[in-house]
C-alpha cells in the first residue's frame, strides 16, 4: 500500500522533499543488459528543470542525477536503481508565511488535517518538485521500451486559448517555451501568459502526450486496463483535474456509428480508419497511437491576496510570494511523458509475463 | 499483478464471462461485524439490472446475489466474502456471427491480439455484465463507509444534452428512468433516446458520482492519492473515455484566483466558499463533497453495418444485433456508485492504518 | 493486503469456510490457452480428499470442482479462473460444543481476539479444509510450468519415527496411505498411527516436496527470493510449524567446506557435486532440484480432556469430537505440492516478465 | 512485483551495492508524529556495523545513516523516509578473481544465470552488505512498534554446539561477542570460532528472535499469517536455510496432547501454560512471546580451494580471499530483530486498518 510508489513489474518509488538535502527514486524490476548512464536520464531531467525561460519558476536547480545502484559497467544488472537529485536552491525564507497559514487551492491544509504535522518549507513533499524523480524514472522506462516505442507530449491549451489540430506539427514543439504544435498559437500564448506573469496570476492548461509504435495486446482487462493505468498515473501529477483517452469526453456527443473505429485488411494487424479509441479498445492497446491529455488546474500559488485560515483556525489572507510557474502545466509536459513511458514499460512486461 | 482485482486493503476480485455459468465477487479486508445479508446488496444490484425500462438492454437477469462465505449470523467474519450471480439468460445464437468477425469499437480485436482466444459469446470476459459484481463489492463497501458517507450518481449529459446544473434536484433521480437531476432534460432524453434506439444507433453520456460525509484527511500523497484512484476506478469501467474531479477540464480555463477554494472557520474545519477542486487536494480530502465526472461513449453495438475484418484478416462487414442498451451510460450510475463506494471504503481503511 | 491471496502474476484468492455451502480459489494472472479442464484438477483434488484410510479424518466430501470462469473450448482463455468445490458433508451438530470454548492449540482464541466474531463450525476459515482450494489452484499452476517441472511430495516423519533415505523409492509413495518413499517405515507408521488413533491421540509429522526440472535463474533477490516465498508458503499451510530449504537446519552444523556446492562443467550449465542448497542460492534456481521440507504439528482434536477457557474468560475444559485426522501431516503433502507449484508458476512468469 | 521490497503497510525498498557508492532503505507507510533522528537508528547499525570483535569481518565501515526525507523537526511526516549509508571501505582489488570464477555456495552463478551480467565487486547485491538497510528499517519499525513490544535476539547454536536452554539468561547477550545468552557456552564458542577462523573455515549457526508485548490479534488467516511472513522475511535473510515457529521441528515428534498450549483465566485474556506454539495459533498472535528460529549456514567464503568452473564454462578451482565472517550468524542476530520488527510493525498497521 506504498503511496510512494506506482507500477507493478516495472515498479518506481520516489522520496524527498521541495527543501531537504535531496529528492530521489528507486527502480525495481528493471530487465539487466540495458544500456543506461546519468547523461541519457540528464536529457530528460534538462526538459523539466526550473529557469529555462521567463514562463516558468526561476528557482536555479541543476536538478543533477546521480545512480548509486543498479548499473554497472554502463549497463543495468537487474536489481534496483537508486537515482538521486540533490535540491541546490533552498531559499526556505520564501515560504515563511505559509508556515502558519494553508495556501487555498494547495495541500497544506489537507496534509495537516490528515497526518497533524506539515513540512511547510516550499510545499514538502506536496511540492512539484517530486516530478523531477518521475522524469528520471520516466527515462529508465523509455530504455525499457526500446527504440520502436516514441512518447512526444504537447501543450494543446493554456487558460481558454486551444490549439488549432489542424496546424500540429511536432517540430513547432521544440521551437518555442511551450511545447506548442501550433506555432500560430504559440506567439498568441506569449502574449496571453506575459500578461497573466506580470497580473501575479496564473493560467490552467491542457496536455496531450502520445505514443507511437505501442503493438497491439499491452493492457489488460477489468481492473489492469491500460487506460485505468494511464488515468492513475496522469491524475496523480499535480495540479492534474481531468483525463481522457482519445476522443475523451467528445466521445459522450457522438454516435455510436460515429465512434466505432471501422477496421480495414493491413499489412501486419488491421488497419483502423479512425481513432476515436485513443489506441485502447477493453483495457488494451489496438496498434494505433495510445493518446491520452489532461488538465492542469491553474497553481494557486498568485500574488493577489487569497481568503484563509490559519493553523489555528483563525480566519486570515495569503499571498503566495516566491518564484512559482505562472503556468505549471508547460512544465507537466516532460512529466506526463515520463508517466506514459512507466505505465507502457509496466504493462509491457507484464504481457511479456502472461503472453510470453 | 492481478488484473481482476483492485482496492489495497478493501480489496475486490471479480470473475465470470457473460454467457458462463455464473460471475462473482471475492471481497476481502472487511471489517468484522458488519451487519450484511443478501437482501441489502441485492438493492443495489436492482438498480444496474436489466430489462428495467426500454432504454436498456432487454436481457432477462434477475441477477440475484448469493454470499457463499466471510458472512455469518447476519454478521461478516472478517475473512474472505464470495458473493456469486449465476447468469441465467444466456441466448448465445443471438452472438453466433462475432465468432469470426471483430465488432469495431468492442475488445474483440485486442483479446484476439493479446490472447490468441477469446470467449465470444456475448463478448466474453469483455461484457459490461461484469459490472454486476462491482455493484455487490459496492455495496458491501457501503457498509464499511457506514451512514456517515452518502453516495448518489446521476447522468448530467446524453449525447449533446446536457442538463441545466441550476435545476439539479436529487430526488428526480428516482423518478425518470436516466437517473436525470433535471426533469425537465429527462423528457427531453426520452424523445432524444426514443429516435436513436428506433434507428438502431446508440448514444453516448456523462455521468456524475458526488459523496457526502468525507471526513478531511483521506487519500494519501504521490501515487496514492485519492483522485489518482478515483479515476482509475471509474476510467475502467466499461466504455469509459474520461475521468474529471471537481471542476475537471474547466479547470484550465480559469485563472488562479477563480480556482482556489478560498476558506473561512468553520464549526468543524475550514467552510469552504466553492468546490472548484472537488473535494480533494494534494490527493487528500479536504471534508467537501467528493465529485468526479466521467464520459461514457455510445456503445457500438449498433444496427448499421460497419466495415470491420474477420480472424482471417479478411475484409467484411457487422451489423451487431441481440439485446443492447441505446446508451449504455445510464447502467453505469450505480457502477460509478459503487466504484466511489470501493475506491472510499479502501481510503477509509488505508488512513485508519496510517493514522489510526 | 488481501489475507486471502497470494502470489504475485499468477496469483490465488481463496475463500469459504469448513461448513459454509461451498469454498474455492479465483485464479489470476494464468497464461492463455493452456488445456485445462475439471478432470485435470480433480486428480489432484482426489489425493486431498478426506476418507481415503482410516489415517485421516472420515467427514464424507468427494470435493468435486466446478470450473465457473476462465476456460472455454477446453483452453486457458488468460482472464481470472474461477474454481468452486461444494461442500457436502456439514454435521454442524459435531461442533456445537466449540461454539463457547476455545480448542487449544487451535484458531478459536486468535480469531476471536482479532474478530470478536468466529464461525465455530468446523473451525469455520480456519479448517484445513481451504487447503481444497489450494490443491485446485496447484493443479492449475502446473499446467502454467508444464511437463518439464515435475514435483513430488513425501512423508519423511510422523512423531519420532524418521524414514531411511537410503530407502528412498519415490514409486513406494503411491503404495501406502502415507505417501511414505521407506517400504519399511510404511509398516511401521501403520502400527504407531493405529495406536495413535485407538488413544484419540495425534501425531505430528514432516513432509518433503521436491522440484525437479526447474531451470536455473528463477526467483530474484532480497525480498523476492524462491526461498522466501516458499517458506512463506509452506509455513502458511495449516498447522506447519518449520521449514527448511536443502540442508535446513543441519547446515548450521556443517563447515563451509563442506557445505559448499562444488561445480564441474556440464552440457547444459555446471553439474553440481552436491545439493546443500536444496536448488537454490542468494534466492534464485541453480538448476538442480528444489528441495523443501516442512513440520507439521499434531492437531489438537483429540479425545483427551484439556484445560481451556470458555468465552466468558471462565475456565473449563474441552474434548473434542468429531472426525478428525489422527495425523494431518499426511493430506499435508498434496497441499504442499500445490504450494510449491503455485511458488514455481509464479516465479516463472516474473522470470520471463523482467528477463524475457 | 518489486523484489527489492517487503511488508504491505509498512513497507520497506532497499537499494545499494557492497562496492557501489552507497546503499539504502526508502521505508514507505510510516504513522506521522513519530519521533525519530538518526542517533536512534545508528544505535541498531552499530549492532551489525563490521569489525567490533575478531569473529566478524575487518571491513571497516562506520555505517554512518542520513536521513534525507521524511523526518522534519525531529518527527515523522508520513511520507516517504529516505534512509543512506555511504559504504566507505571498498578495496575492490581483494574480489578480482571473482569476476571470472563462480564461488560455490555463493550467489555468483544464479545472479549469472538468471541475468547475463553480475556487479562481482564484494557479491555486488547479494552481499550481506544489504543487511544494513534493513536494520535501519528496522529501527523505524520499532518506532512504529513503540515501546510496549521488545524484541530481542541471541544465537543458540554455532557449528554443532548448542546453549543450555536452562542457563539462558538475556543479560549474558551483551557481555559477549556472540549475543550469547548462555555464559559457559560462550567460551567454548570462543574458542571453537578461533580454531575454525585459523584454519580459514567457516561455520553455521542457529538465531532465535523473540518479541516481547505483542498483544493477541495481531496477524491474518491464511495467506496473511503472522507466521509465514516472519518465515519469508527470516529466510529472506542472506544464508538462512531454515525458519522455525515455538517448537519447529520439534513439534512434529510430539503428540497432539503435549504440544496443545492450554489456557487458564487471567487478568487480561487467558494464562497459557506452555508456549509450543510460539505465540502464534492460526497465523494470529495469542499474546505470549513470538519466537523464531532461523538457520544460518556457514559462509562459502573459506581459505581451502573448492571446484568450480568459470563464466566461459571451464573447470578451475577458488580460493576466496579478503575480510570475511568466519560465522556470519553472529551479525545476523541485529538483522533477524530487525525483521521481526518490520514485520510486527506492518501487521500492527494491517491489525488496525480491519479491525480499528
Amino acid at each position: 500500500m506504498s503511496a510512494n510508489s506506482f507500477g507493478t513489474l516495472f515498479r518506481v518509488t520516489t522520496w524527498g522533499e521541495s527543501h531537504g538535502p535531496a529528492l530521489g527514486a528507486v527502480v525495481d524490476g528493471v530487465p539487466p543488459r540495458l544500456a543506461l548512464d546519468e547523461a541519457f536520464i540528464q536529457g530528460f531531467l534538462d526538459k523539466r528543470k526550473p529557469g529555462t525561460s521567463r514562463f516558468v519558476t526561476q528557482r536555479r536547480e541543476s536538478d543533477t542525477v546521480e545512480i548509486l545502484s543498479g548499473v554497472f559497467e554502463g549497463q543495468t544488472t537487474g536489481t534496483s536503481l537508486s537515482l538521486m537529485i540533490r535540491n541546490e536552491d533552498q531559499r526556505s525564507k520564501d515560504y515563511s508565511e505559509i508556515a502558519a497559514k494553508f495556501r487555498p487551492g494547495h495541500a497544506d491544509y489537507t496534509y495537516w488535517a490528515k497526518y497533524g504535522i506539515r513540512d511547510y518549507r516550499g510545499g514538502g513533499r506536496s511540492s512539484a518538485r517530486e516530478t523531477a524523480a518521475r522524469v528520471a524514472a520516466g527515462a529508465v522506462a523509455r530504455r525499457v521500451l526500446g527504440d520502436g516505442v516514441t512518447i512526444r507530449g504537447a501543450v494543446v491549451q493554456i487558460g481558454p486559448h486551444k490549439i488549432d489540430r489542424a496546424k500540429w506539427d511536432w517540430s513547432a514543439c521544440g521551437e518555442n517555451p511551450f511545447w506548442c504544435p501550433d506555432r500560430d498559437m504559440a506567439a498568441k500564448w506569449e502574449e496571453f501568459l506575459d500578461a497573466t506573469r506580470k497580473a501575479g496570476s496564473s493560467a490552467g492548461a491542457v496536455i496531450e502526450v502520445v505514443a507511437d509504435g505501442v503493438p497491439a495486446g499491452w493492457g489488460a482487462p477489468i481492473y489492469g486496463k491500460l487506460d485505468s493505468d494511464l488515468a492513475a498515473a496522469m491524475m496523480g501529477i499535480n495540479a492534474v483535474k481531468g483525463v481522457e483517452i482519445g476522443d475523451g469526453f467528445a466521445a459522450a456527443e457522438l454516435s455510436g456509428e460515429a465512434n466505432a473505429d471501422e477496421m480495414r485488411a493491413g499489412n501486419a494487424g488491421p488497419t483502423f480508419l479512425s481513432n476515436h479509441a485513443g489506441g485502447i479498445l477493453g483495457g488494451i492497446s489496438t496498434g494505433q497511437p495510445v493518446v491520452v491529455r489532461f488538465a492542469v488546474k491553474p497553481t494557486s500559488s498568485i500574488l493577489s491576496p487569497r481568503r484563509t485560515i490559519d493553523i489555528d483556525g483563525n480566519e486570515t489572507e495569503i499571498v503566495t510570494k516566491g518564484r512559482h510557474d505562472p503556468c505549471v502545466g508547460i512544465r507537466a509536459v516532460p512529466v506526463g511523458e515520463a508517466m506514459m513511458a512507466c505505465v507502457l514499460a509496466d504493462h509491457k512486461l507484464r504481457h511479456r509475463a502472461q503472453c510470453g
